[in-house]
């Protein structure tokens, strides 16, 4: 590849933009080309537009780059998507109207039936939902979404589980980064020395987007999972990485070792097609008996693996873990970037 | 009454202790009379001994006591023990065979057949498990637990919905404060910007305390309660205050106006003998979609109101909600204290 | 006193405004009568204007008092304005103007030449520069302010000091609580584990407050304390109290136990007229060698007093000390209604 | 350099001796060979000795290598020790004896006037006061020391205005990171939403150590630095970092740039050298009005670098800025690797 893919980000002076800004700093497929953000930002170089909040520095490229217009006029071909849900779903139909492969953290679209929602590891064939959106076959354009930052670390827990044993009941309850809500987002007299047991519409993304990610395409339809699930939500005083505590039913008899093994060695497309941002190991189980813990756990596989502990019987399910995910890196930006990287590896993005 | 009530606290330094110091600061009936913790500290005043951690001051009277040796001589015949659970199980029996009237916090003895696991409020008829107990025939003494603190939370909002529509299943996720670790307890190196999935036997006393709890007597024994039952307990960043995301099954069917109805209107014995440190309402349910949270709820009824919020529909079980409790208050000395009154009201102190 | 006197709060819904709500509930003398707000939270009972941040509950009779607008017409004749400085500067002469005593926490006309900026303890005599305000002369309303929280804590340390031995320079370094940035105020991400080492114009709002409150009347003017001074300005993460170290140099000798003596025996025009708010000692001196501490002092004297340890000798100026106080108590909303006290007391609420 | 220098580490389970494996992973010229801590340790492998509490993992040849005695029997010639003081002034002393290059981070032996307290960039040339130390005579063995994590910080902010305006007067209040107490150390009961304004030692060790550390050799003896100075130290809840709020006057009149300029020009020998832990820039002055931050400049120059920012003039000094440095890299472990590296560049492990 001579010259890198050019991609612009919606959305890219918050929280999520960022990671995704940090995440194609050195990307060996794509480089950022274009930045939109709200109005107010707009004509202005992205260091003076961005309240950057990340530990490495603005990639000195993007810093001096201007702030274009949130119109597809002059945007490239490839957008990712950090928007809020509201603005996302006036904005990204809009963009993938005007031919653009609109890679799309939002909620906005993620439950709409031509609209893939997508883990590359866990069901890169929903892919094909793609080719029944109208955009699609208008201009080219098309939308795809990756799942809510509470999902995607149970989901990649679920999916091996699902696959050998079959999945009946999950019950999870998250303990999230403050992270999860953006930037200024949860107020520090909210949270210090605090937990919030409730986060807006949280609990029901995560049941229904659980269901869709583990269900089968049928024609350019998917079935949603059958297995019964409830989601409790809350907000802990931690910076990155959503803590769950789990309880499973499965449907078909599962010694812990395999349960175990069924973590461990789980691959999966984006591993065989060694595309950049795949981690080696998707699901990775710790031994100890306290782990996993965000302080330590978090950027395991550079943020893009979900890291599972505690394995033990249940006393009303079947089994009970914990598992943690980077919710800012495979929970948002870096779950786009591998979207994006999947549709390339797959001839999306010709 | 004209005269107090001497009362001995053994472990007077740690948290607990210390907690049970400032609750009997002004107490009607009981005043602090004796004072023992560990070798280190014999003989030196409790000012100097103890590592105080309260906001209130340490009450004047009880700062120029001297620690005393742990040992039955010279103790008076009531004892609040807050200890561990290996120092507990040699001297709780140690002062029970001398006489004592031993109200513990220690998990050492809480499951012994014999010995009452109380929560005034939920099965204070457990208390006839005493007259069963060897020391009360020998001496007189005896040893009387209060449950652990993520229990009694637990416990209290489970107690009117089990009377009133029958326990099938729970399932509890705790989200405990670092005091309930006592003194220095949890590192802050472990707890800044993190969550702990692990607390050593916590699950385990959660589930087995639960069941005794909510037991029924059947001549000199308790039948534990029969639901399934499983707890996940996680240790987060708070000072006061553990928060429970729980799930439950009922036998019968309940509409919520009728499970908050049963909650608020919730009152017991400790309400109608009007003991000092009941509180007026045992369990209360806040409207809030946001609430019950550490930073705002904890004190609620002086720290002794377990708070319930969040009552939703559960995708597994029948009902989902949040409880929250003071630990070291509802949950530890608080609890004990209240053990106390019970058992003075019942004439088990003369 | 048989009524009680009427006051309205000028932004109520913001975190002093709730605190001035707290403090008034079971005032002696004042009760709130009126509440007003930003245009979007007019005509809404206050309960659903406001996102209370307090641990006890709003007031009831508060919760369903209605927002009205905020303009003289219809408001009481004492008003608590706790504004942004910005919308301070338009509405509190507007008031004044109207014939409302205005007691302010914002920092608009702190430095405003006819402006009282009043510690009571402190600098009461400099009450009579409400003689010539033109509002005063007009209507007979007038403005009196009280100093940012960082300024109060450290005035009330130094102010027996100057009087007894003569301050020559002060250097402070302040590491001050997030409730000081009202609510939302500072973000999660930004505080958590971290330091922030500034704080907007705080710095120079220290410099100058000090230097006006420790000046001298001189007619109808204020002549500025003459010693230098220098602070740095920290934000960290903890919810109340603003912690301070401090290193002086003092005009003539001084002994420690003279200086903490000084202190301890500080009483001021509060404490003679036994004005409601005023605690009983405005300065405490705690022995410990690691106190003050926000999560142990901060509600000393329920928040209205400073709170002085660590006086030691210091290597350049003569001696350092820590100084800590409630930000939003004796910071803000306390200060002010001590203000409001004190013009009662003195005959200017007639 | 075909095999690398084994090195012994004394303390290895500490968090200083953790950082010290951690930095020595990959390091070009050393390799751990040797690990000794408390007798409770002797004879188990390392990861089951050691609480690990970095986030890298520990490294795999590290993990099994078993605890030896801590005694120089079979010690490598070169040992990193990270003790307590107490422990280190028994120890340190029988290593040198035994002909051990002693590479201490204790406090035991710094102000030693034969012992260097070294900052590579700072007084390289106190090195030669070994060649004075009585086991250097006696068996080729020595005791190098590095400065406490909150004066090494400072002393790289201060040596180049040292150097090229004359230092007269300093002050410094610290706001210090909970790792610099080690581990267990501070008890998340005491910081979390708090400031302890004592560190035990830590002010006068600040003092003089600086003054030390910025003396001139005078033939065999260090005729420490003559300016006045004042710390103040506090712990604040931050995991790792310790900032400081810093005034000075120089002896020379300078301009801001020209301060700017000296540090952020300042190179030395371990730049010189290219020393491998040596940072590019010694020191960053950071532009940005609230900057550094614990949280975002850390690591900057992977935690060897001292941050600097908001330079401005003081009102009672010349100036005023904040200075932050990485307490268990900077300040310890890096700070004992790169003593190490100038003594092997300078022929001191041969």
């Amino acid at each position: 590849m001579d010259r890198k893919i050019p991609v612009g980000i919606l959305g890219a002076t918050g929280v999520v933009g960022q990671r995704c800004i940090q995440m194609l700093e050195h990307h060996p497929w794509f480089e950022v080309a274009w930045l939109a953000a709200s109005d107010r930002s707009e004509g202005k170089p992205y260091a003076e537009a961005a309240r950057w909040r990340l530990k490495t520095a603005i990639p000195a490229r993007v810093a001096s780059m201007q702030i274009s217009p949130a119109s597809p006029e002059g945007a490239p071909k490839i957008i990712l998507a950090a928007l809020d849900a509201a603005i996302a779903a006036e904005l990204e139909p809009r963009f993938a109207d005007a031919g653009c492969a609109v890679i799309s953290n939002s909620s906005a679209l993620r439950m709409n039936e031509n609209v893939p929602l997508l883990i590359p590891e866990v069901n890169a064939d929903h892919i094909r939902l793609i080719d029944g959106q109208s955009w699609r076959k208008k201009s080219g354009g098309y939308v795809v979404t990756n799942p809510n930052c509470s999902a995607i670390g149970l989901v990649l827990a679920l999916a091996p589980l699902h696959r050998r044993f079959g999945l009946d009941t999950v019950m999870a309850v998250t303990m999230q980064a403050v992270s999860g809500a953006g930037y200024p987002g949860v107020a520090s007299l909210d949270i210090l020395g605090n937990v919030i047991p409730f986060i807006r519409n949280e609990e029901e993304k995560m049941e229904e987007e659980t269901h869709k990610l583990l269900g089968s395409v049928n024609g350019s339809k998917i079935i949603p999972a059958g297995f019964a699930m409830s989601a409790q939500c809350n907000r802990v005083a931690v910076e990155d990485g959503h803590t769950e505590s789990v309880s499973i039913r499965l449907k078909s008899k599962a010694r812990p070792e395999e349960i175990i093994a069924a973590w461990n060695s789980y691959r999966a497309e984006p591993q065989e097609l060694k595309l950049p941002s795949a981690p080696e190991r998707p699901i990775v189980y710790v031994d100890a008996n306290d782990r996993p813990q965000p302080r330590f756990d978090v950027d395991m596989g550079a943020g893009m693996s979900a890291v599972v502990g505690r394995l033990r019987p249940c006393g009303v399910l079947d089994w009970k873990f914990t598992v943690l995910s980077h919710n800012t890196i495979r929970g948002a930006a870096g779950a786009a970037v591998l979207n994006a990287e999947l549709l390339k590896a797959k001839g999306y993005l010709e």
